[in-house]
Protein backbone atom coordinates (compact mmCIF):
# COMPACT_ATOMS: atom_id res chain seq x y z
CA UNK A 1 0.00 0.00 0.00
CA UNK A 2 3.00 2.47 0.89
CA UNK A 3 5.17 1.70 -1.49
CA UNK A 4 2.82 1.89 -4.54
CA UNK A 5 1.55 5.63 -2.98
CA UNK A 6 5.24 6.29 -3.25
CA UNK A 7 5.58 4.98 -6.93
CA UNK A 8 2.65 6.92 -7.95
CA UNK A 9 4.18 10.66 -6.09
CA UNK A 10 7.92 10.06 -7.44
CA UNK A 11 6.63 9.35 -10.93
CA UNK A 12 4.47 12.20 -10.44
CA UNK A 13 7.66 14.34 -9.87
CA UNK A 14 5.83 16.37 -7.02
CA UNK A 15 6.93 15.17 -4.10
CA UNK A 16 9.81 16.17 -2.15
CA UNK A 17 11.57 12.28 -1.20
CA UNK A 18 12.70 11.87 2.43
CA UNK A 19 16.63 11.27 0.85
CA UNK A 20 15.81 14.98 -0.05
CA UNK A 21 15.49 16.00 3.61
CA UNK A 22 18.66 17.56 5.06
CA UNK A 23 21.29 15.83 3.09
CA UNK A 24 23.85 18.10 3.98
CA UNK A 25 26.01 18.12 7.64
CA UNK A 26 24.28 19.73 10.71
CA UNK A 27 26.89 22.52 11.15
CA UNK A 28 26.74 25.88 12.09
CA UNK A 29 25.03 27.10 9.40
CA UNK A 30 21.92 24.63 9.51
CA UNK A 31 18.64 26.33 10.11
CA UNK A 32 17.62 23.50 12.42
CA UNK A 33 20.28 24.14 14.42
CA UNK A 34 19.82 28.13 14.42
CA UNK A 35 16.32 27.44 16.04
CA UNK A 36 17.36 25.07 18.42
CA UNK A 37 19.85 27.76 19.83
CA UNK A 38 16.73 29.96 21.26
CA UNK A 39 13.71 26.68 21.63
CA UNK A 40 16.59 25.11 23.25
CA UNK A 41 14.35 22.99 25.68
CA UNK A 42 11.41 22.23 27.74
CA UNK A 43 10.82 25.36 29.44
CA UNK A 44 11.67 28.17 26.72
CA UNK A 45 9.17 26.15 24.41
CA UNK A 46 6.62 26.11 27.04
CA UNK A 47 7.19 29.92 27.22
CA UNK A 48 6.13 30.23 24.25
CA UNK A 49 3.56 28.35 23.56
CA UNK A 50 1.48 30.48 27.00
CA UNK A 51 2.36 33.87 25.63
CA UNK A 52 0.90 32.68 22.02
CA UNK A 53 -1.68 33.44 23.41
CA UNK A 54 -1.13 36.86 24.57
CA UNK A 55 1.30 38.63 27.30
CA UNK A 56 1.21 37.26 30.58
CA UNK A 57 2.85 38.91 33.76
CA UNK A 58 4.88 36.37 35.12
CA UNK A 59 2.87 35.20 37.90
CA UNK A 60 0.70 34.26 35.62
CA UNK A 61 3.53 32.33 34.18
CA UNK A 62 5.17 30.89 36.96
CA UNK A 63 1.68 29.38 37.70
CA UNK A 64 1.03 27.92 34.62
CA UNK A 65 3.54 26.20 33.69
CA UNK A 66 3.55 23.09 36.13
CA UNK A 67 7.21 22.44 38.11
CA UNK A 68 9.22 24.97 37.24
CA UNK A 69 11.37 27.20 39.69
CA UNK A 70 11.24 31.15 39.91
CA UNK A 71 14.91 31.01 39.22
CA UNK A 72 14.61 28.79 36.24
CA UNK A 73 11.93 31.03 34.69
CA UNK A 74 13.50 33.85 35.42
CA UNK A 75 17.00 32.66 33.03
CA UNK A 76 14.60 30.94 30.57
CA UNK A 77 12.83 34.58 29.87
CA UNK A 78 16.20 36.26 30.17
CA UNK A 79 17.81 34.49 27.00
CA UNK A 80 14.23 34.57 25.00
CA UNK A 81 14.73 38.24 26.05
CA UNK A 82 18.23 38.21 24.83
CA UNK A 83 17.29 36.15 21.73
CA UNK A 84 14.46 38.87 20.21
CA UNK A 85 11.81 36.21 21.17
CA UNK A 86 9.63 38.04 24.08
CA UNK A 87 9.87 41.74 24.94
CA UNK A 88 9.34 42.64 28.83
CA UNK A 89 7.50 45.92 30.08
CA UNK A 90 7.75 46.73 33.94
CA UNK A 91 4.63 48.51 35.45
CA UNK A 92 6.38 50.57 38.57
CA UNK A 93 3.38 49.41 40.73
CA UNK A 94 3.98 48.08 44.32
CA UNK A 95 4.62 45.31 44.13
CA UNK A 96 6.73 46.13 40.76
CA UNK A 97 4.59 43.73 37.48
CA UNK A 98 6.21 42.29 34.59
CA UNK A 99 4.30 41.75 31.53
CA UNK A 100 6.19 39.70 28.88
CA UNK A 101 4.97 39.65 24.94
CA UNK A 102 6.26 37.77 22.20
CA UNK A 103 7.78 39.63 19.32
CA UNK A 104 7.13 39.86 15.60
CA UNK A 105 9.93 37.40 15.28
CA UNK A 106 8.75 35.30 17.90
CA UNK A 107 4.82 34.84 16.60
CA UNK A 108 6.53 33.07 13.85
CA UNK A 109 7.28 30.03 15.89
CA UNK A 110 3.72 29.42 15.87
CA UNK A 111 4.09 27.10 13.23
CA UNK A 112 7.11 24.84 15.30
CA UNK A 113 4.80 24.49 18.48
CA UNK A 114 1.50 23.71 16.52
CA UNK A 115 3.65 21.02 15.03
CA UNK A 116 4.59 20.26 18.47
CA UNK A 117 0.98 19.89 19.76
CA UNK A 118 -0.33 17.60 17.00
CA UNK A 119 2.75 15.25 17.57
CA UNK A 120 1.66 15.69 21.43
CA UNK A 121 -1.64 14.29 21.56
CA UNK A 122 -0.64 11.27 19.76
CA UNK A 123 1.53 10.44 23.09
CA UNK A 124 0.47 8.33 25.78
CA UNK B 1 -3.47 47.19 7.62
CA UNK B 2 -2.88 44.38 10.12
CA UNK B 3 -5.98 45.17 12.24
CA UNK B 4 -8.24 45.61 9.16
CA UNK B 5 -7.67 42.23 8.05
CA UNK B 6 -8.19 41.06 11.88
CA UNK B 7 -11.99 42.06 11.41
CA UNK B 8 -12.24 41.20 8.56
CA UNK B 9 -11.45 37.00 9.52
CA UNK B 10 -12.83 37.80 12.47
CA UNK B 11 -16.28 38.68 10.91
CA UNK B 12 -16.48 35.93 9.00
CA UNK B 13 -15.73 33.84 11.76
CA UNK B 14 -13.69 30.64 9.88
CA UNK B 15 -9.87 31.94 11.50
CA UNK B 16 -8.89 30.52 15.29
CA UNK B 17 -8.10 33.41 16.81
CA UNK B 18 -4.63 33.45 18.76
CA UNK B 19 -6.31 34.08 21.92
CA UNK B 20 -8.02 30.55 21.50
CA UNK B 21 -4.29 28.93 21.37
CA UNK B 22 -3.31 27.26 24.15
CA UNK B 23 -5.57 28.71 27.07
CA UNK B 24 -5.39 25.40 29.46
CA UNK B 25 -2.38 25.89 32.05
CA UNK B 26 0.19 23.85 30.59
CA UNK B 27 0.56 20.99 33.18
CA UNK B 28 1.37 17.12 32.78
CA UNK B 29 -1.72 16.89 30.39
CA UNK B 30 -0.06 19.53 27.58
CA UNK B 31 0.50 17.82 24.45
CA UNK B 32 3.50 20.31 23.79
CA UNK B 33 5.30 19.34 27.21
CA UNK B 34 4.91 15.65 25.97
CA UNK B 35 6.03 16.34 22.82
CA UNK B 36 9.22 18.58 24.92
CA UNK B 37 10.03 15.13 26.96
CA UNK B 38 10.89 13.78 23.94
CA UNK B 39 12.64 16.46 21.80
CA UNK B 40 14.50 17.88 25.07
CA UNK B 41 16.96 19.64 23.19
CA UNK B 42 19.28 20.92 21.07
CA UNK B 43 21.38 17.20 20.59
CA UNK B 44 17.93 15.30 20.51
CA UNK B 45 16.20 17.42 17.60
CA UNK B 46 19.49 17.63 15.67
CA UNK B 47 19.74 13.73 15.42
CA UNK B 48 15.93 13.21 14.55
CA UNK B 49 17.06 16.09 11.70
CA UNK B 50 19.61 14.11 10.39
CA UNK B 51 17.77 10.54 10.66
CA UNK B 52 14.87 11.89 8.35
CA UNK B 53 16.72 11.68 5.44
CA UNK B 54 17.48 7.87 6.54
CA UNK B 55 19.15 5.81 8.71
CA UNK B 56 22.47 6.39 9.42
CA UNK B 57 25.51 4.74 11.06
CA UNK B 58 26.91 6.02 14.61
CA UNK B 59 29.96 7.25 12.77
CA UNK B 60 28.37 9.06 9.80
CA UNK B 61 25.73 10.75 13.26
CA UNK B 62 29.43 11.73 15.16
CA UNK B 63 30.22 13.51 11.84
CA UNK B 64 27.64 15.32 10.64
CA UNK B 65 26.88 16.93 14.33
CA UNK B 66 29.53 19.73 14.77
CA UNK B 67 30.63 19.68 18.31
CA UNK B 68 28.36 16.86 19.90
CA UNK B 69 31.07 14.51 21.88
CA UNK B 70 30.40 10.75 21.34
CA UNK B 71 29.53 10.23 24.84
CA UNK B 72 26.48 13.00 24.31
CA UNK B 73 25.74 11.10 21.34
CA UNK B 74 25.15 8.13 23.04
CA UNK B 75 23.25 9.44 25.56
CA UNK B 76 21.16 11.34 23.24
CA UNK B 77 20.36 7.72 21.01
CA UNK B 78 19.61 5.91 24.26
CA UNK B 79 17.12 8.15 25.26
CA UNK B 80 15.64 8.25 21.57
CA UNK B 81 15.42 4.59 21.59
CA UNK B 82 13.58 4.62 24.92
CA UNK B 83 11.33 6.85 24.15
CA UNK B 84 10.53 4.83 20.61
CA UNK B 85 11.66 7.23 18.30
CA UNK B 86 14.54 5.38 16.94
CA UNK B 87 15.14 1.97 16.58
CA UNK B 88 18.97 0.55 16.91
CA UNK B 89 20.54 -2.36 14.37
CA UNK B 90 23.91 -4.21 15.35
CA UNK B 91 26.07 -5.31 13.13
CA UNK B 92 28.78 -7.91 14.24
CA UNK B 93 31.20 -6.84 12.05
CA UNK B 94 34.76 -5.89 12.90
CA UNK B 95 34.91 -3.55 14.39
CA UNK B 96 31.33 -3.73 15.03
CA UNK B 97 28.76 -1.05 13.09
CA UNK B 98 25.56 0.49 14.83
CA UNK B 99 22.61 1.89 12.35
CA UNK B 100 19.93 3.75 13.59
CA UNK B 101 16.54 4.42 12.51
CA UNK B 102 13.21 6.68 13.24
CA UNK B 103 10.58 4.61 13.85
CA UNK B 104 7.10 5.31 12.39
CA UNK B 105 6.72 7.38 15.83
CA UNK B 106 9.90 8.92 15.38
CA UNK B 107 8.86 10.18 11.30
CA UNK B 108 5.86 11.11 12.76
CA UNK B 109 8.02 14.47 14.18
CA UNK B 110 9.01 15.59 10.69
CA UNK B 111 6.51 18.56 10.44
CA UNK B 112 7.91 19.45 13.68
CA UNK B 113 11.30 19.44 12.43
CA UNK B 114 10.46 21.19 9.08
CA UNK B 115 8.92 23.93 10.86
CA UNK B 116 12.33 24.87 13.17
CA UNK B 117 13.81 24.51 9.43
CA UNK B 118 11.74 27.40 8.27
CA UNK B 119 11.76 29.27 11.06
CA UNK B 120 15.61 29.10 11.20
CA UNK B 121 16.18 30.32 7.70
CA UNK B 122 15.02 33.47 8.87
CA UNK B 123 17.50 33.49 11.75
CA UNK B 124 20.72 35.84 11.27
Amino acid sequence: MYSSYLLVTIGRGNRMKDEDLFPEPCDANCPVRKTTEIIDGKWTTLIIRDLLSGKKRYSELLKSLEGISPKMLAARLKHLEEKGILSRKLFPTVPPKTEYQLTKLGLELKDVVLAMDKFGRNLP
